[in-house]
């Protein structure tokens, strides 16, 4: 593997001489956006086993107090708070997602700048800029090694996180240069996650550390704890282990602070894996056509890109976790209750005979011509007729975006499934108005059940 | 790749179903050796910059009180203090060796298990075994990813030493097979830890992960936490992702409870590089000959494995650190002081001015005829003679190793050198009678400066 020997420099250098003037508005609006988001499905997953777990065994060693577990009344170190603030953030897989590298890019970073700016007052200004250069390095990253990357298993949150949260955290303590490299240094080698863990608790190990860990290396730094000169590009670093056949080494560094991986960034209204998503606007809009009727519900043929298939042709799924990468299931329950929230992905709603009936009806076909944001559904009627819904391109994709009310109406209603009754209005008004604010840690007094 | 699909449960229910009456007396004694040598080079270590740093820092976010820091005042959380304890032991790499993979075994595991050891009594007895059994899974999997495992940049203590770790907390905990394959897991996504920062503090973060997250992943296991079913073999698991081109199945799973690799642990007389150990031992030798005289030494040249030249051929050291890896330091500091211990690998002793000197007139040469465990070294003495000494295998290899009492005084020396005049006696007197020691923590109240 040969690439230039100052990649790490490099992208130190532009974390640190950045400033917030460089960024355009749409990145700094979109980094709000992100946030939001973030926040809502933290909210969403605050009380998931994953979490319930993790945060009761880590109680017993931390001092307490800190920073916020996001939609919790217990308080906790502030490493900690990062570490369950990205799990709770990504565990049911209904954060953001950065399309080129499936990166969820929040959860790792917003929970250490959120923890950060507990301990030490910081300016929103200063959080959100913080916030895009971290989010700007991990995905910088996570283009320079995918696709194998995560193909040979490496769960590309978790391992391209870690150096995100310590860059964003390094900006927050305005590391220097010598430093930030320091913080990348030490982020790099507690890099870790597998892609064979999705679907259990174990999952959410790797994203929680990706924030504490990258939070951590960038304390470390800031006391002068030193690291190796070049950890990412060094000849046994980072992308030597973790990308051992291929680098893109141009998509380190080229355009550097003219693009803006966070501009890319979109946003799940479905708890389902991204490719299940245009399948779900398709069933949705095919119950909607003046044919449909329940009772007549025949065979089902979905039509996708061989991503599609490979992922997400699961007729057998036994619980909400896996049901939601189940073309299946999603379709399913897009039909008989049309509706695809969190509530359509327990393991009761996977085991109601109605959905596992419907289920047995459904078959995927790959189609190399569909994109990977498109699908196809045609639906056999029992009475001999058919129904087809084409959908160019999945709602929250690229192409067609969530807007603004579509993320705060996804956060009102998740909020809604927390704490029913609770006034979120104040949170969502905080985050738009975070740039304006002298305190940016106000934003997790708003995110947890009693208020000052 | 392929291989079988049941080595998880293969090596769980190995773990979970080892009685101490299987365990052959060597290992048995073996494994006090490796504790006895651990906490020597711990005791050693507990004051150098990385310790210093993390300490201070995880203090800032801990509970504290619960568990010891060898050699140290102060008293952290359980989890911190298996970091620090496992930081501590590997900081000078003076630690064990197993030397087909360069593996240093007890670091992650010993420190996971004497912190598990203050929060819950255990018995002297199922700390070893737990130990042992830790340390055979550790290696297992060295074996069977090396060598290309760490020549891409894997730090193979810290990886494979977060599943031993988790594997001997297991143990001690008494998880069923079912918890014992979660706690793998959930050690299995929690590994990190890169070659590229050996020689830096940040070497010290995966080390002390390793022990901190396998004694974690035991902890959450046992809550009910669980995690794939085939964490190590499975497509995206770990062995697809830390070792992506070749894997050694046999190695994993062959011969589980006949062949033991604690019994294949060696320690170092030297806190140099495994590499450099015959090549001091020869230096030491020369200076014995009769004909030796320090102000006649002409050109040396030292010839060894090709290992050795790639690995150590380092003429221009300016660290302490960096020193422990190099040829003329070693030889240079051997031939002025007669002795090659920490006093001669600190930053102070690489610009000694004759040290300098000295180290301009070493060579190296490769022969692939020398094996890695021996050397041999030719110096030209300024009156027109010559010395020749050849060591066919150094000191502390397996051909060659440390006598229990050579360890013992390894342990008074480093002991001495972190508190003069303190009575280590009693410490090491309680590591030989670890397997009749009702509470095994009493270890960690003799490796304290103050004694209650």
């Amino acid at each position: 593997m040969t690439g230039p020997s100052d990649v790490t420099r490099t992208l130190s250098d532009f974390v640190c001489g950045a400033r917030w003037e460089q960024l355009p508005d749409a990145v700094w609006h979109e980094g709000k956006r992100s946030i939001l988001n973030f926040i809502a499905t933290a909210l969403a997953g605050c009380r998931e086993d994953a979490i319930e777990h993790t945060l009761a065994s880590l109680m017993t060693f931390s001092k307490g107090g800190q920073a916020t577990v996001i939609g919790r009344v217990e308080r906790i170190d502030a490493l900690s708070a990062a570490f369950l603030n990205a799990a709770s953030g990504n565990v049911f897989d209904f954060d953001d997602t950065h399309l080129r590298t499936v990166i969820h890019p929040t959860a790792p970073v917003a929970p250490a700048l959120l923890a950060l700016a507990e301990m030490r007052p910081v300016a929103g200004r200063d959080l959100l800029l913080a916030f895009a250069l971290g989010v700007e390095i991990e995905c910088r990253l996570g283009n320079a090694i995918s696709p194998e990357h995560y193909a040979r298993g490496w769960h590309i949150t978790s391992t391209c996180g870690t150096l995100g949260a310590a860059a964003a955290s390094g900006k927050l303590l305005s590391l220097d240069g010598e430093r930030m490299i320091s913080a990348l240094g030490a982020a790099a080698t507690q890099t870790g996650g597998l892609v064979e863990c999705l679907g259990t608790p174990t999952k959410s190990l790797s994203v929680g550390n990706a924030a504490r860990n990258g939070l951590w290396s960038a304390l470390l730094a800031e006391r002068g704890f030193s690291g190796p000169p070049a950890p990412i590009e060094g000849r046994q670093g980072f992308l030597s282990a973790l990308a051992p056949s291929k680098v893109d080494w141009a998509a380190l560094t080229n355009g550097l602070g003219e693009t803006w991986q966070l501009a890319n960034n979109t946003y799940k209204p479905y708890p389902g894996g991204i490719v299940v998503h245009p399948v779900i606007d398709a069933a949705l809009a095919l119950r909607q056509e003046p044919g449909f009727a329940r009772e007549a519900i025949g065979r089902i043929v979905v039509r996708g890109h061989p991503l599609l298939a490979a992922r997400a042709d699961r007729p057998n799924v036994t619980t909400g976790r896996e049901a939601q990468v189940s073309v299946q299931h999603s379709v399913a329950v897009a039909l008989l209750f049309g509706e695809a929230s969190l509530a359509q992905y327990t393991d009761s709603c996977v085991r109601d005979p109605a959905v596992l009936a419907l289920r047995a009806k459904v078959h995927v076909e790959q189609d190399e011509a569909i994109d990977v944001a498109a699908a196809a559904i045609h639906m056999m009627t029992t009475d001999g007729g058919s129904l087809a819904i084409n959908v160019p391109a999945a709602r929250g994709s690229l192409a067609r975006p969530l807007t603004d009310r579509e993320i705060e109406d996804k956060l009102r209603a998740l909020a809604d499934s927390w704490r029913t009754g609770h006034n979120i209005q104040p949170l969502i008004d905080a985050v738009w108005a975070l740039d304006h604010a002298d305190d940016a840690s106000m934003l997790m007094r708003l995110a947890v059940p009693e208020q000052a």
